[in-house]
């Protein structure tokens, strides 16, 4: 199985990528990690396949390139790799029960650049964890926004997503998040009072969102105490057992 | 005015405030510039504000960050300045005909980091110009990506958005760009034949999106021969002087 942690950079990728991969390996799969980040400087777990030997961004900027100009030009010149990276990843699943991809920090390298679609394209039937915060949600259109955001990631990469709230050992009130996360009717109709553009915007998305949406749970984690791993295992146990069906 | 520009790292974003900066002094307008990118290492432009003032991605890498992390962190270190940034901006607004805000480079901390939205909220009605080059738009889904992106962002920031296709003098095509980002009729008919899973969503979004959109024009230009800088200078006097209506 092919999982792919995608999320912007702080989201808690590659935490998630070892704490989980640790997880799976106490269960007694076989699992093999593979790092897609040219800029991280340090990893909890080791990669099976590491892009970091092809290129890295702080060699790029050695060459003079700011941060930002860095980070796209090692995706530039992975793209020679591609083809290289894609095999071995295939053969890695062959040898595992679990593939666990740690995607690039800035999570727009992974779904503007064309390395992320070609890579993805190349993968068997990955499932894409996309991470977000707590943080993120501090308005009720945050809500429809990172549900629509995970719209749009499949739409990009052509993969199976599944939206994870991730570092709930950092909120009090998991309930109030699980409410408008999960329940698209409360948050349309708590968002047709809000009298705001931004407000009105949401409210027109949140009603078309049961005609666009793939069915899928939403899953609540802390890769800090392993809370809700078992429910992401068998998520990915349901979209390579049952057809894709996450619900 | 308030323009800011936004797009991921590579889109064109600080040339093309630069750029039109320049077009409008030529046009006899009083301009200023604002720099929110604490990654950038030079720029075309003289700004008037600059984050940079305040902390650099590069101050932050020599405390033993690596480039994403830096990133991040500075953006968490400039909330305390957000105060001091927005009532800078305000001031240079009242003695300008245009502020133009250049925006971080990966777009993610613009617009997933608190700063992003909490800046914009405090300024006046700004126009948020998205910019895309041609090379994201390789697959027929990639377009209802494009307009798609261009909504969510006027979801999270809460400003009218209008998405712009940027680096036009390297495509020989323009027209059949054109067809698909406008016309969404033509779009859809096409998208309904395709039989991949990938082809339904965007299917779906895309019947979807006269309920949800906001109506606006897609604009082509230049940063390189400022071809399109007229059109983007009546957007934003429509954007100002007619409501906001910007077809």
């Amino acid at each position: 199985m092919l999982i792919v942690f995608l999320g912007t950079a702080g989201s808690g990728k590659s935490t998630l990528t070892g704490e989980f991969g640790k997880y799976l390996e106490t269960e007694g799969y076989n699992v093999a990690y593979v790092n897609l980040d040219t800029g991280v400087r340090s990893l909890i777990y080791m990669p099976d396949i590491d892009v970091r030997e092809s290129i890295t961004v702080d060699e790029i900027m050695k060459e003079g390139y700011g941060p930002n100009g860095a980070i796209v030009e090692s995706y530039d010149r992975l793209m020679e790799h591609l083809e290289h990276y894609s095999t071995s990843i295939a053969e890695l699943e062959r040898k595992n029960d679990y593939v666990l991809i740690d995607t690039p920090g800035q999570m727009e390298t992974f779904l503007f650049h064309e390395f992320g679609w070609r890579i993805m394209e190349n993968l068997d039937a990955p499932l894409v964890v996309y991470l977000f915060d707590p943080g993120i949600l501090r308005r009720l259109y945050d809500f429809c926004f990172v549900r629509f955001f995970a719209i749009l990631i499949e739409l990009r990469l052509g993969s199976a997503v599944v939206p994870v709230l991730n570092k709930i050992d950092t909120v009090d009130n998991l309930d109030g998040y699980r409410r408008y996360l999960e329940d698209m009717g409360s948050l349309t109709s708590r968002l047709k009072f809000d009298p705001s553009m931004q407000g009105y915007l949401a409210y027109k998305l949140c009603l078309t969102f049961p005609e666009v949406a793939s069915p899928t749970r939403v899953l609540y984690i802390s890769a800090k105490s392993h809370r809700g791993f078992e429910d992401l295992e068998s998520v990915a146990h349901e979209h390579y057992c049952t057809c894709g069906d996450l619900t």
